[in-house]
């Protein structure tokens, strides 16, 4: 599990977040989508603080790797088996911080990536504890193909994302549709949790989610990033 | 955040997991009891499989260290705050697995650990997105304070698990009670996720779960282990 990628201005970080916690229901359009995704505890409400939840280390993927559909979902009574892509602005930390103040969030941030918050839906609403496993399954995390700090990208709120599946595109939007900006998130959830250099932030997805399949190709572009492509294969 | 526990035998290990995946619901009394911490998604059923949630590397603290009870919840509407102990004994993972055999359990078990899964109830019920942000606040996870290698702890199973609090007994059972076995809980959780040297498995609390105050003294005893004791503090 040796992730490098590639930092734009030169160099390279190794990808070995302590942990990655990702946002949901943080674009309007995706909130009111979420009950055909049939998500535990659905509600159309706006959130009044970021929604949190986690991704463990081992979703993490590079571009090109493949997206493993497991095959152990099988021996569930699941009627439709369902693991959507999620495309994502993603941050990287850049040092240790706690409690920060959003006027300070962009002299702590590393870099900006694109993110694909693959999510199997069938465990998301059923396990008693959450969205936690469904979310954090081996290679449900494909990352890169670039990180671009902060001087590199111009407005982070103001950037195209577009997820492709097969060619067609599925998500489209822009960053300035977030419901919490960048600051907001980074001074949410350091005020939650102490943050460590190289520790991920996940901002949340668009709408437009929809399952993946066996030999499908998805795409997550982000205006001033780059394209993060993966295929997807059953285990 | 570089916390080391002895090894009974000789050596010490670096508590540094990529992961920290926890059981709820594992003992038959505290499944009884939870109605009335007012756990989201209650159910007095038990369960089919392990019911799996994770707790962020931020939590560990090493013996003596104290539990801090967060400002930052006073912010909120909550009635009363309530931030829970819960004794549980904790599996090191020795190698890279996936998809573990139950007979080939142990050989892949570094040692076994006292473990505090201190819970923020009332976050714990009203996040959307299940359990987590409760369960991983900094210092929710004091651990040691030895680790105690498979050869060298006799029957995991029949093993007496004692919770103090300022001296008086709050939780008193025995591994024997825990609804999955430790082989139970290794193949199942490798097969969710690869597990990394290091990452850490909670197995666990019996019943008797309840709240922390400023000033609190909690112990987490476990036979052939050793005693894990933490103060509580007010930020």
């Amino acid at each position: 599990m040796s992730l490098f990628l590639p930092v734009k201005g030169g160099g390279e970080i190794a990808v070995k977040p302590s942990k990655i916690i990702c946002l949901g229901l943080n674009y309007l359009e995706h909130i009111r989508e979420s009950e055909s995704v049939n998500v535990q505890n659905f509600t159309d409400e706006i959130p009044t603080e970021p929604v949190l939840f986690p991704k463990m280390p081992n979703v993490l993927i590079a571009p090109e790797e493949p997206i493993i559909l497991p095959s152990f979902l099988h021996e569930y009574d699941f009627q439709d088996l369902r693991t959507d892509y999620e495309g994502e602005l993603a941050i990287i930390v850049k040092d240790r911080i706690k409690n920060l103040k959003e006027a300070e969030a962009f002299d702590h941030i590393f870099g900006f990536t694109c993110f694909n918050d693959v999510s199997q839906r069938n465990l998301q609403r059923s396990d008693k504890s959450g969205w936690f496993r469904g979310k954090s399954l081996d290679t449900f995390g494909p990352i890169g193909p670039v990180v671009v700090p902060p001087g590199l990208i111009g407005d982070v709120q103001d950037l195209q994302i577009e997820t492709r599946l097969n060619g067609r595109v599925v998500q489209q939007s822009n960053t300035s549709r977030m419901i919490f900006s960048v600051e907001q998130i980074m001074a949410f959830v350091s005020r939650n949790f102490t943050m460590e250099p190289g520790d991920i932030i996940v901002t949340g997805t668009p709408s437009g989610v929809g399952p993946l399949q066996d030999g499908d190709v998805v795409e997550v572009e982000i205006e001033g990033i780059g394209l993060l492509r993966n295929p997807v294969r059953n285990e």
